[in-house]
C-alpha cells in the first residue's frame, strides 16, 4: 500500500510507492543515458489501442461510439501505476518520529488526443477545449468526495519533465491532505484578508515588464521569482478558487491563449520538455478562501542540483523580464504569422 | 548583478542568477537531448590545464609546488560562473510585494582530483581524507566573513545531477541567509531542548530496519521519508553543529566509510548521476543550537515532475527499508570481497 511520510527535516510529506517498487536496472534514467522507449510504435494511448489501458473513466466520444473503442478526442483512465488508492478511510499512524497516512487518493491519466504526436500546440482549439472541459468535469466529480483535500492537474512533457510516455497526456492527482505549497498563499488571506494573486495581477500591470500576453479572461507573465528558465503562469483575471469553477466562455479562451502561448514558448526554446501544474484552492475545507487558481507552465532546460537538494533554493540563469520580453516577442510575431496566411 | 528574490507563493527564495543570462538554446539540455560535452579532451580541472580555471584559494600540494601549476592532489577555485560575489554588505529592498536582496556571498569548485575519470570510489583513503580536510579548512576560513550566514558544501556527479563537468568535482556555496529546510530542525530544538538528529539516531537503532552500515564514529541510513530512491545519509554518531567542526579521526573514518558506500551504491544502481550534499548549522546566527551536520546522498535515477513542482511532494518508487537492505547486501559483499582479496 503506498503511503505519505512525514519528512520531520524539512517539515513536508513524502509519498512512498512501496507497491510499484522499482528494482535497481529498471529506472528510466541511468548511466547519463535515457533508457525509456520513446517512440510510437507500440504506444497504449495510441487511438485502437484502447483496450492496453485500464477502462476508461470518461470521454468526449463521437455520437454512436462506444467506450473503450476508437472515435474519442480526449480520454481518461486510472493510472496503471497509480500513486493512491480510494480505498477505506485516512488512516494516520505515529510512533514517535515517524508519522505516516496511508495512500489514500485517486491518480487518473488524461489521453489529450488519439494521435501520437499531436502536441497541444498541433490541435485545433475546440479540441484543446474538449481537454479542459473533461478536466473540470473530473475536478467536480472528485470534489464530491470529502475524503479528497486537493486535486492536481497537471502535464509532464518529455523525458526530463519526467513523462514514461510521448504521447501527449496529463494526469489528474487527489490527495488526502492539502500540499504544504499552498500555505503562503492562506497565511497571506489571513493577514490582509486578500487574495494574493488578485494583489499580483494588480501589481504586475504597474509597469507591465513581466506580462507576456493578454487575453479577454485571462493573462499570461512570468512571476518575479520564477524558479525555472522561462516559466510563465496563465492567471484568470476573474478572482476563481477552483479550477471546476471555471466558465465555458473562459474555457474557449485558454484554449486559444495556450495554444499559442504554448506554440512560442515551443518555438522560442527549441521544443523542450515542460511541466504544466494547475494550482488550485484545497477541497473539502474551510482553507479555500483566497486561493485563485492558476496554470503554471514550466520548461525543464537544467536538472536540479545539489543546491535546491540541500537548501531548497531554485537557482535560475535567466531574469523573468527578459524571459516574459521573449517569449511575448515570439507570441507577437506567431500571431502576427498566422493573420498573414489568413 | 546576481539577486536574491523572494517566492511570496512558495515562502521561498530564488536565487536569480541573470549576469550569466543564458539565452534559448544555450542550456544543458534540451529537445530530450543531452547537449553538454561530457567526455575528457578537453576538461579544465585536469592536471596541466591549471591555468584555464581561475587562480586557486588553497590546493593540497606536493612540497616544492608553485600555485596553479601541476603537483597538486586536491584544488580549490573560485567558480568562473559564481551564483554570488562577497562585495559589499547585503541589501535588502522591497516594493509591495516584490521583496529582494542583493546576491552576497561566495561560489567555489573544488576539483577533487587531478585525473579525469578518478571518481570518489577509485581513489585511496589518503586522498578522499585531503579533500574532506580541505573542506573543513574552507568551512572554517569562509564562517569567518560575518556577511555569511550558511556555507553549503555540496557535489554534483552526471547529467541528471546538474553536473556541466564531469571530471570529479564539489561545490562551495556561502549564502547570506539561511535557509528555510533549516526551519524544521531550529524548530524541534526549540520545541524539545533537544537534537532531531541525535533522537532520529536513537529511534533508528531500536530496530535497525534502515541502517546501512555503521564506522567507529559514522552511521549510514536510508532515511524514514527518504525524497530519492536509494537516498542514504552518513551521519556523526558525536553530536556536532557544524561540518568545520569535524575531527581528524572522524575525516579518516570517513574517508573509508564514505569510499566503501559509495562504491557499494555505484555498484547496485549501476553508476547512476548523484548528489552529495552536506547539511550543517547556520553560521554567524543564534540559530546553530540542536543542528547536526549530515551528508545526505541522492541518486538520480528519476526526473522531478509536475507533482513536485506544483505540491512539494517528493514521489519515491522504493521503500527506504528495502534500499537500506539492498545497500547494505552490496556494502557487505564489497568488503569481503576486499578482504579476500588481500
Amino acid at each position: 500500500m503506498p503511503e505519505l511520510r512525514k519528512d520531520v527535516f524539512r517539515d513536508n510529506w513524502v509519498v512512498i510507492v512501496a507497491e510499484n517498487a522499482l528494482k535497481p536496472g529498471q529506472f528510466p534514467i541511468n548511466r547519463n543515458q535515457v533508457k525509456a522507449n520513446f517512440d510510437g510504435s507500440d504506444c497504449p494511448f495510441c487511438e485502437g489501442h484502447e483496450g492496453r489501458t485500464t477502462p476508461e473513466i470518461l470521454a468526449i466520444r463521437l455520437p454512436g461510439s462506444s467506450p473503450d473503442t476508437p472515435g474519442w478526442l480526449v480520454r481518461t483512465v486510472p493510472n496503471k501505476f497509480a500513486a493512491f488508492n480510494l480505498e477505506g478511510e485516512l488512516q494516520r499512524s505515529r510512533e514517535g518520529l515517524f508519522e505516516r497516512f496511508n495512500g489514500l487518493g485517486h491518480h487518473e491519466v488524461v489521453i489529450e488526443t488519439p494521435w501520437h504526436y499531436q502536441e497541444i500546440q498541433h490541435r485545433d482549439i475546440d479540441h484543446i477545449a474538449h481537454l479542459y472541459r473533461l478536466l473540470r468535469q473530473r475536478y467536480q466529480e472528485l470534489r464530491g468526495d470529502d475524503r479528497i483535500k486537493y486535486i492536481q492537474i497537471y502535464k509532464n512533457r518529455g523525458l526530463f519533465a519526467g513523462a514514461s510516455q510521448q504521447h501527449s497526456h496529463s494526469q489528474i492527482l487527489a490527495y488526502p491532505i492539502v500540499p504544504k505549497q499552498c500555505s503562503a498563499v492562506g497565511n497571506y488571506f489571513e493577514e490582509y484578508q486578500r487574495c494574493l494573486i488578485c494583489d499580483t495581477i494588480k501589481a504586475e500591470f504597474t509597469n507591465s515588464i513581466r506580462i507576456v500576453a493578454e487575453s479577454e479572461y485571462f493573462l499570461v507573465l512570468c512571476p518575479y521569482a520564477s524558479r525555472f528558465s522561462y516559466e510563465a503562469w496563465i492567471i484568470p483575471k476573474q478572482h476563481r478558487e477552483h479550477y471546476g469553477g471555471i466558465s465555458d466562455a473562459e474555457i474557449g479562451d485558454l484554449a486559444s491563449l495556450s495554444k499559442a502561448y504554448i506554440g512560442a514558448m515551443m518555438e522560442t526554446l527549441d521544443q523542450p520538455a515542460y511541466n504544466i501544474s494547475i494550482n488550485t484552492a484545497p477541497v473539502n475545507s474551510v482553507l479555500d478562501k483566497g486561493f485563485h487558481w492558476f496554470m503554471e507552465i514550466s520548461p525543464r532546460l537544467m536538472v536540479q542540483n545539489g543546491v535546491e537538494i540541500g537548501t531548497g533554493f531554485y537557482m535560475n540563469p535567466v531574469a523573468p523580464e527578459r524571459a516574459a520580453q521573449i517569449l511575448g516577442q515570439t507570441m507577437r510575431a506567431c500571431r502576427e504569422e498566422s493573420k498573414h496566411d489568413k
